[in-house]
């Protein structure tokens, strides 16, 4: 099959892969109808996070079953499935209690690489949900979606702690961020507040539910946000970056007693114990736990009740993946979906 | 009127200050009943904190109310009292959201110094809590833990979201962390896991409510509480010390998705954003609201159903305070009563 690579910082080609066989009995082959490029991607695209050799790409992925182990119960051949980009059991006592990302036997997808044209997808049973039938292929990039940025921009609003009533602060304008935004406004947000320099995705952030824009970033535009919240800062905050300055916005964009969300991956970020202590803030966040939110994001998409899928504003063919890492780094696109 | 003041590292004396007055129409004047060296006076005891100058110490104090501001309405002359380490007015938006520590007009009571015969008391209806009559003898010692130690293990329970069915780990086995044993047992825990060294220590928060006890701290602690906890660690993490050993390993005790509350007060502590990412907890804690709790610590306390005031372990005349410093410095105390 064919399959995106990273040979090192920059160099994505498209190479023949071996085709994926199941391995343990509970694993499940897909054929991939769609997978993308992650905000993620580019850290090891730009050398920030380094490769050990040459690696398979791609974490986020729906898809068709093609084949099942022995041990799979809830998915067969055939069904149309979105995954999250941890496989999990879901029945472990970190998967009940909805931290699936960190199940004890979790399987970083990452390491498979989904854009491709298959992939083999580990606990099958708890990683996989089926739609209720083929959905029309316009709300494909919107399942997609939810298979990671609006996952994690849905648990990013959760762990904010986002509800009725609050001030909701996003720092990030990328997929997540801008999904972030969607989703505190499906839970009710009074006024959400957008971190955003560039004009279309400030627009998107708009349609998507943003009631207010700054463009200022660090302390400016904290200082912003404060002036639009009688001194205190936001209720709750969503971090969508990983830097060290936008880890510290969002904790000097939080009023005391508030929420953040953060789900940006840390890179380099060392968090000054005195300033976290006197902030009095909550801070929660990790790898999304996608699959807890998955049947109610998905049933939110088919019935057309939120759509997600606007964030890809680029799609190319899977040969073509290079051009769509290309793109996203320069900021020239949101998102790319690939289409195997 | 006598009072204690820090002149630096070590030196701790009883001197002659003004007696206090009035200054704000919001303030009362208590005649301090009892007063306690906390720990976090150590800091700068040991200098680990640097003064400017002399400095008047103590934060914690229970009294009787000996004059009002004009503008003072819930406490009125002779009431017995109970405040916290932080005066707040109880009303301002962050007040109402239970962060009085962080109250929009918050004074910090150690730049007021309590271990002194009188205090001025900003904000006292805010502030301070009446009594019905004035209580039984033995229950000062309690009802002055109240007004630090105890609000302050109490909220980092909440914070750590201890509950019915939780196991627990408390790492710091000073009053605080003797005291979130304490708050978890009346909480509902289900294991309650001390980290402690110290017999007299272990004696105490076994009778407080812990389950089991630890004496290895660090990465050799989080290991042994992996082992009772089928590899998982605990739900719930008391953090009561400060420092960055005592920080990582409530992190690291900590299963995925759990909570820990952090009130040991933070010193040259700087957490790694990716181990604090991929660890997936919650993370809340700061300088303890005990305001929000005190109305209901009172009243366990004058029901008699729970004794805080048993981390008192020496009680001595004001005029001997240094005693008292250097016997918590050299851990011989766990906490010092100090009696103006």
């Amino acid at each position: 099959m064919r399959g995106v690579v990273l040979n090192g910082p920059g160099e994505v080609s498209v190479v023949d892969r071996d085709d994926p066989k199941i391995i343990e009995p509970t694993d499940a082959i897909i054929r991939v109808t769609a997978a993308c490029v992650c905000g993620s991607d580019l850290w090891p695209y730009r050398g920030v996070e380094k490769l050990d050799g040459m690696a398979p790409m791609g974490h986020e992925y729906v898809g068709v079953v093609e084949e099942t182990g022995p041990g799979v119960r809830n998915v067969k051949v055939g069904d149309f499935v979105v995954g999250s980009f941890f496989a999990s059991d879901n029945t472990c006592e970190i998967c009940r209690a909805g931290y699936q990302s960190r199940c004890v036997h979790a399987v970083a997808m990452n390491g498979i690489g989904t854009q491709a044209q298959f992939a083999r997808i580990p606990l099958a049973d708890g990683t996989l949900v089926a739609t209720p039938g083929t959905p029309d292929a316009d709300l494909i990039p919107s399942l997609l979606a939810a298979s990671d940025v609006l996952g994690t921009g849905w648990f990013a609003a959760d762990a904010a702690a986002v509800g009725p009533g609050k001030t909701v602060a996003v720092v990030g304008d990328g997929a997540v961020g801008l999904l972030g935004v969607l989703a505190a406004r499906e839970m009710g947000a009074e006024r959400i507040v957008a971190f955003s320099r560039h004009a279309d995705r400030q627009r998107l952030a708009t349609e998507f539910g943003a009631t207010d824009v700054i463009v200022e970033r660090g302390d400016e535009g904290v200082a912003k946000l404060k002036d639009l919240t009688g001194g205190l800062g936001a209720h709750s905050v969503i971090e969508a970056v990983g830097t060290q300055q936008s880890m510290m916005q969002a904790v000097r964009a939080t009023r005391p007693g508030g929420h953040i969300g953060y789900v940006g991956v840390s890179h380099d970020v060392h968090l000054p114990g005195d300033e976290l202590f006197f902030a009095a803030v909550h801070l929660h966040g990790g790898p999304a736990p996608v699959r807890r939110y998955l049947p109610e994001l998905i049933e939110l998409i088919l019935t057309r009740r939120i759509d997600p899928g606007r964030v890809f504003d680029l799609t190319l063919p899977l040969e073509n993946a290079a051009d769509g890492y290309k793109a996203m780094d320069e900021r020239r696109a949101i998102k790319t979906l690939l289409r195997p």
